[in-house]
């Protein structure tokens, strides 16, 4: 029998009840035995509901749970750092969900408590664990694509439900510390996550939503390779969640659509009297369900690698250290919305042993004064060849014989 | 902890790997621990794939292994009956693949043995347990779609790989028998499992393989409600796997695309050196892949039922009677394809308590003269009726005064 | 500059409108110069809106108009004969909406007359002149799908708007008339028009409407060359127009969806507060419009093909006797659908000079004992086959030296 | 009968070829007369190909040609000027292709010489007239989507065919002149073209042709009324023509896919031995051709806008101002790609008569302390609301009494 897991979830929200379903999902052998809510009653809900023996409203106490030997933290951003600190100082591994922090400067902080603790430490971003998106990362790693030059990545929908999201000193910031984290990430896995973001260019705006955060973001990210990540996040989306990503690379591209079509169409008058998805609107005309949502987004692979990772000696796929890169670069979004220029990304920590990548782009000043631009043979069998004349600056053609 | 599972694996082809995947997936406590095939060579080589200890090719050996409590059938259809035998005397819990049998004779058969020895006794027909079949009959319960009226399940592809499936005698048939026992279960569970399919009208052809079975079927199903069910299956289509469900109601309709187009599209020249998607055509071009198979096709849904009926003491939703069912079906086809009529399904069993469902259809006899087709308001205040004369059998239009 | 048509329009309902869109869109050099209607204030309305000069409640009136030089029939299904009729006694072209007539006989009267005549005819099927169609025809004509297997065409909405649709009398049927005959014309026009149909099954069935006539019908139809077409058709669909084609052949396959999924998605919470799509249903939520239906639903190319074929003294794609030939299979789909067996396809009139084509499905007596299914080139160099043993009846395996 | 146009068509390559079989197409009434194209051999092979009665070399006499009434201009970038030149000269009515010039100051002295000769001038913008465009356009002057906030136009492809377009200085760039001024001009007609377009951030790369001008190009472009569009452009693209547009405003959302995703899909192993698409990868494996091209793209009905404008006395919906502003916004492009900073959009010719169009986004300074986020009934019957405080920057929640 291998090794099962007891474990201490804190937070009994929106993303404690997806974590409750996945870890204790389908024949599972781990079992959550202790949740924290922020109020007993909460917590004694959420146990009953979930079959989980123990509740509380205590965090250090539920950390410290002698029967558990892992802590998963699930509650809103501004309680991490207190989270993480309690779960390090019991000596357990700590699981975070994302984003790691409000700001670089806390998820700095976050990973030297971690590393003087040495304990296990995971960074819970789901949607890089998607199963589309883990096929395409290994056909990708397997060429498929060829070089990586554009990877765009959509989250948005019409607005989170807990308040705290909406309140910027809570959070961090709006739609960009909640939804960009996910795309983010997205990039990176698809560019390659050895790769450095250097720079940011990001557009953040209040459009519909009466809030001190930004309700929507978008941005542009340099990578060290010329590679570009843009990210759209919004919560003034109508229609539903629309989470799609795009990339494209010299030899291919993937489009995947995570949400609203993935083969699962229903038209219905007479309304389902039911949940259709998350963040759904409305209940009757064409809906777009998801078949098992902790499947498709991600949970469920996520917790497996992380689970596994413990019990092999290995990091799992998702560090902290990839917390504080997101945090980073987040960070260097909310500068450069405000300078509105470009903004470096400013990491002070970086994975070992990892080589700066460099720019494949064709190169502008070639060794002759042509570069072949495409060749095309012609019906009467000449050789039509487009040549960039690097010292006119014109593009010539040139036919050669039969 | 909850009960974990020590598992016979009786046959180690596609389909046995596919139900290693899924036993042993994710962080599941189940493990298998006895694998039997054709060869012992055969049954190591998958032992050291799934770190299976056991291995044999005696399948007595393997049924009767006093280290597992469940018998999995995964070996080709003329086998079945043999590996149940085994199992039931035996004493264990038996899971089939399906079909069932090559015929509903050799079902009928199975069902008796099951039911003498009492073994539980489940029936793996994943494509019932597809995530998003199982949200879709649950919407469809609720009454999302209203009364159904109709459904199509297809399921056709280029043809099965292994020798004995293109063997008529020991599959028992060609495409119907390898493909519509998933469609025919389909359609039972979107109309109702309890409703009575009544009659079949099949055509069977052999289009493009030089073999004695039929390589493409269609077929209509009606049942006693007035609802009709239709598949079509081949082993002669071009472009990958085609799997789509739709279902048509009063009140709604649903599309179910669980292959290729599932909201992941990738184009490649480079070609992913690797495994696509089951039955996909060529490495390059368009392609659509599927995330995680074993999930999308329902075998982590399907174990996840069988093995928590199995330990609630409960019947799975899939039984040995819905199999027997499923061959009585597609035995009235193979009679309707060589009579060319409409042929009647012959139950001999049938679940317990069930009421005869009556068809809902509207009356051609009213108790008055004219039926109601529909109204409308128009702009001048008046109700403009569309009404059925009976008598005449002529529509009449009634203008209703403002 | 190109001959202009001065046309008669007799017909001043949806399917009229649809024409005068069509034949007086964009940069069109014809002109409808009288349009006849139910009554003459009717008449005049259209006239204004479209600005015709001259209208009439007189169909044969209209038809002898002397400034005219074509008529097209756009009446209900009952006058259809009756303006044929007229317009071959005023000597001039016509072309008549689809179906020709409410049955054979009906249609083989109007081919008479027609023949008797000498008049030029087209049978104005839209949906065989589609972008989509046409190209896909075109293709396949090349060889894209090798030969053609199967066809299905589905067609179902949620009914008619006119009073008449609903009558079984005036219209000859029920939904099979009122859709099966786009469905029909659409299989022969990928399985090859030349093709003889042979025979069909068919179920009709009256499942939401209180109706005399059938509102869902369902069919097989068999070709000589043993290819199927299969139909759908309802007027109890729920979710819009559902107009889909499939087409499966020996090299590849092709899926047409005209309407509800062309690559045009709107999500509105406020309502267009306008018009949507034909047989739409709602204003708000996921809607799926289409860009310009007279267009995208073939009526440009149609008239396009018709007055170019008058012009060129040619014949049209679409001929009365294609006309003819879809009431013959309509025909053979009712009477199957009350004899509930395989019905012969009557054909009193086929093209000149066609030959029969044969079936070229696998022979199941092959001159030597084996057929060979498959074959595999194996790692270690030997090559894998799969025969067909015609005197056992089953399948082996043979494996050819390296 | 409808005035029919007698036309000079100046260009005869892929450009020329749409505009013939748009212009010709179906039952028009306008006709080519006189083709100009490079050589008097293309010139008359062109003309043989469309029957277009006289050919040339000799633009100026092509201009004047005594017989046609209309010049239209589909010649490379850097010729535009000239043509426009002879055609205003020549006292004719002139429509000239996208981009109306290589730059913000010839599109100027474009507007000079067509401005002073009072000539009827259109803006050749196809894209901006695709049926979906058009009728998406209307939903959205109908308050579908509410205020429009963002929308995203995307072009790409593998790079084009001529030689010219490769050749910085004849084009006046690369891949965002060749696909950003269709981008530019689609942003514009859905967030209203009398919105000021006010600052551009763009990036623009060469990232795998060897060329001196861009081969990718992403730009946002800001309004005075807060909106923003993003376009995509690239000439690196694999897997087809993408030509896709997202709309997202207030109420709702509008996703347009104009090419590779329309509703036809085609799988062939045996290649169709001819014309895919415009920018089709490859003849195997699955396909995605567009119906009627021409049409779907807006050639045909920006053809009909012309004409029909330039008969009724009035403005067609695309004129040289809007040229001119799509190369000011394009130069913005440009010059930010270089200084990587936001750069103005200076724009000295606009629309009379239009106002500044302000902001509607929602107020940072409210009135009072609080400003409502949203609002929920309970199920007790309180009422919660989620309140921003602009004096402590929090979010808080208040319940009102049942």
């Amino acid at each position: 029998m291998k090794k099962a897991h007891n474990i201490t979830l804190l937070g009994a929200g929106l993303i404690g009840t997806f974590y409750a379903m996945s870890i204790q999902g389908q024949r599972s052998r781990d079992r959550i035995r202790t949740i924290c809510a922020l109020t007993d009653g909460e917590a004694e809900a959420f146990a009953r509901k979930w079959g989980i023996p123990k509740w509380t409203a205590n965090m250090k106490k539920a950390a410290e749970d002698p029967e558990t030997d892992i802590v998963i933290v699930g509650v809103p951003n501004y309680l991490h750092k207190k989270a993480i600190t309690l779960a390090a100082g019991a000596g357990k591994p700590v699981l975070c969900t994302k984003p790691l922090a409000r700001n670089a400067l806390e998820a700095l902080e976050i990973l030297k408590i971690v590393d003087k603790s040495g304990v296990f430490a995971g960074y819970l971003e789901d949607l890089v664990y998607t199963p589309k998106t883990l096929k395409s990362i290994a056909a990708i790693k397997r060429g498929a694509l060829g070089r990586i030059l554009w990877v765009r990545s959509r989250e948005t929908h019409s607005g989170p439900h807990s308040a705290w999201f909406w309140d910027k000193k809570l959070a961090g910031g709006g739609a960009i510390v909640d939804l960009a984290c996910h795309c983010i990430e997205i990039i990176r896995s698809f560019i390659g996550k050895e790769v450095r973001p250097t720079e940011v260019m990001c557009l953040a705006d209040t459009v519909v939503h009466p809030i001190a955060a930004e309700d929507s973001g978008i941005a542009l990210i340099r990578f060290e390779n010329q590679a570009v990540g843009q990210f759209e996040v919004s919560w003034a989306f109508r229609g539903g969640m629309d989470l799609r990503d795009e990339v494209a690379g010299t030899e291919g591209t993937i489009w995947l659509n995570h949400f609203l079509r993935t083969g699962y169409e229903m038209f219905t008058a007479a309304g389902g009297k039911g949940y259709v998805a998350e963040k759904a609107e409305g209940e009757t005309g064409w809906l777009f369900p998801v078949g098992d949502e902790v499947h498709e987004l991600g949970y469920t692979h996520m917790f497996s690698d992380m689970f596994d990772a413990l019990d092999g000696g290995r990091e799992p796929v998702e560090t902290f250290l990839d917390g504080y890169i997101v945090n980073v670069i987040m960070d260097a979004c909310y500068r450069s919305a405000k300078t509105r220029r470009w903004e470096p990304v400013k990491l002070e920590r970086w994975y070992k042993g990892t080589k700066k990548e460099k720019a494949k782009a064709p190169k502008k000043t070639a060794k002759g004064r042509y570069s072949l631009i495409k060749e095309e043979r012609m019906p009467d069998g000449t050789l039509k060849q487009l040549l960039q004349d690097w010292k006119t600056g014109h593009v010539v053609q040139r036919i050669r014989g039969a």
